[in-house]
């Protein structure tokens, strides 16, 4: 008998016919001896209608009364879900986070979860009940309910394993598992048996929609054994694995692109202590998150310095550095949207050298120019223009050997 | 400055417009210097909605789950008018059903308000909130979400104006206070200014959708001062009082009808001890609410009874009854779904005699054929035919006094 918590995401759930074949999977695995923790996303789409309503009712929605409104979806969910079990007879019972002592800190919106108290799971789990927890929510210390952000019910999935020290946390989703590339861009992409956690964390960040960061930040420090699936059908997926000693051999193991960024460029910017923080102060002060920045000196004490953005943000961090550049005394400020982060990520680059020369050369190759670079010890990310991320992507994944077998 | 507590029915928070224009009543109570807490409904049809979806996942679907899934009715509009309030600048906090502190029995589905710890509440209104309770929600010992029946949300806000011993509770609804008849039928009903809680009780148990009946039983418990207004205009409305000591001096206040049960009688049914207990017993085991009991006594040593059941429940109570009868060797088993009960209400008959027989004589003189009768002390109702209910409710308004000046 193992324990095992299954997570089912927004399509797998996305009406009452997706939610009874949710549970046939459900009990399949029960009645194979298992013990079975559920976490479910809410309905595909019902968040976004919630936030409307939301944003109808006020500009800037209070973030308190808005996690309360996303509270109802994944509410909703798991109460049908447990509602069907019960009809076929199998003993289940839903718990909302609060109930299921998922505590966080008080970010709503975007909170952190700082302890899973398992007492309740756990004696439900000994009743013999297919325990059914709604994902995504939290409360904080006052009992506020707080939500985790976009993507959170995988988070709440690796928490409540870690808290369980379940045998596996299956997540379900719409797609086969982690693949070398988007095999919507590249058709020769493979779908990966496993990948490090390192490797996942470094997509995920990149914007990778698959498993939200913060899971893959609590599968790494738990060490919980986690799988990527798809719900709609009985592959094995990609299971995630803590450490290098049994990975794939590749030095890159995925190649993937982000059209979800703009670039801004102050140029001739006076080359004085200080500046870069009169540059990004503002934009740190509205919330706007900046990713790449970098920076090239000019002769004259003058430099360029250019950074991306979210898309979302671009025209408001665009507002923001035009007046700051008139403070400062930058010679103009412009930007581009049509931009695209490709990106290789691979554990095997930090014993390996050449694969930024490899990425250079293969982009050069095909004509395509590069216009910012950044580095981690696993990743390398050119920006290039937006028309050019596939071919970009296609090259890449060919060049590093990742291609599948014809 | 008063603490007053009010609550919106769903079409009052139909919509978001509507939820807006309840949210200005509410701050026009608070800028008045009033302290406020504000028990909201779902929206009109929600509530339908879910159990509609919960009927699709099961034929008899599991009532703990069922509270799951209907809370987040409330827990929306309570969300929604919290944020526009603080959009608008007034300090706000929605709390559910736990968070207020509404303690139930277990009872899914139609619980009990055991207890309201009004702490919470209390302390937000010392912070000078507008408090948002979602109605109709509370929880268990447990902890398990709780529901209170359908028109709950009026028990919620009288058992939390009892906690917080406010000043007042006003129930928004859509109609203007308590009519003397259900103006719909009777062109001459009067609003009433004063209605005793007892009649009120009578009203609310015969199926007058106002109130919720144990809202009712607990104003007259608690001495809660409540008004039935309506939420689409500055009417008084009616104001509901404890005892008769200064009650409107008519005999009877009001007339009622109901068209939502059914009969069934039995024909010749052995008169020996226990046989009632073998009619009604399986009823009762099948869930299903006996209203009116009569029996007459024939020659023979048999007997004809004669019962009303909720409509929604005949079929299946006359199925029940067949099987009794030929258990019991009764003659014969039959129903009738088009009866009216008819009923005139008042606290003045206590002191009256000769109510029953000018009820019984403005039947009679509209040509009206009474089906069965039954009394409290200050009710009489009788069933008749039911396309003769209008009539007989305009007849009685008239005859007794009720009819509004020309």
């Amino acid at each position: 008998m193992a324990l095992i918590v299954q997570k089912y995401g927004g399509t797998s759930v996305a009406d009452l016919d997706r939610i009874r074949n949710v549970a046939r999977r459900v009990v399949k695995t029960f009645e194979q001896g298992n013990q079975v923790v559920v976490i479910l996303s809410a309905m595909a789409g019902v968040t976004d209608r919630l936030i409307e309503m939301a944003n109808n009712m006020s500009k800037n929605p209070d973030r308190r009364e808005l996690d309360v409104l996303l509270a109802t979806g994944e509410q909703t969910t798991a109460a049908l879900l447990a509602m069907w079990l019960k009809s076929q007879g199998h003993p289940s019972k839903s718990l909302l986070g609060f109930q299921a002592e998922v505590k966080t800190d008080c970010a709503y919106g975007n909170a952190r979860i700082m302890d899973v108290g398992a007492g309740q799971i756990k004696k439900l789990l000994e009743d013999n009940n297919i325990v059914v927890v709604a994902g995504f929510q939290g409360c904080d210390a006052d009992g506020n309910i707080t939500t985790l952000g976009r993507g959170g019910s995988d988070t709440s999935a690796v928490a409540i394993a870690a808290a369980l020290r379940a045998d596996r946390c299956e997540i379900y989703t719409d797609v086969d598992g982690i693949y070398t590339a988007d095999p919507n861009v590249c058709a020769s992409a493979r779908k990966l048996d496993r990948i490090s956690c390192e490797e996942m964390l470094e997509m995920a960040s990149l914007g990778a929609k698959v498993l939200h960061l913060r899971s893959v930040e609590f599968a790494l420090k738990h060490h919980v054994p986690v799988w990527v699936r798809s719900s709609f059908n009985e592959e094995e997926g990609t299971m995630l694995v803590n450490g290098e000693h049994d990975m794939e051999r590749e030095v890159v193991s995925s190649v993937t692109y982000n059209k979800n960024e703009a670039r801004i460029t102050l140029k001739k910017v006076p080359d004085q202590p200080g500046i870069a923080a009169k540059i990004f102060g503002p934009i740190s002060d509205s919330g706007i998150n900046v990713d790449m920045i970098i920076q090239n000196t000019r002769a004259g004490g003058q430099t360029d310095l250019t950074f991306t953005v979210p898309k979302t943000e671009y025209a408001r961090a665009l507002e923001i550095e035009r007046k700051v550049a008139e403070q400062i005394g930058a010679e103009a400020v412009y930007g581009d949207e049509n931009i695209a982060k490709v990106s290789v990520i691979g554990v095997g680059m930090k014993s390996h050298s050449g694969v930024a020369a490899k990425m250079f050369s293969t982009l050069a190759a095909e004509n395509i120019n590069i216009i910012m670079i950044s580095t981690s010890e696993i990743r390398i990310s050119c920006v290039v223009e937006q028309k050019q991320a596939e071919l970009a992507v296609r090259a890449l994944h060919t060049a590093f050997g990742l291609d599948k077998e014809k």
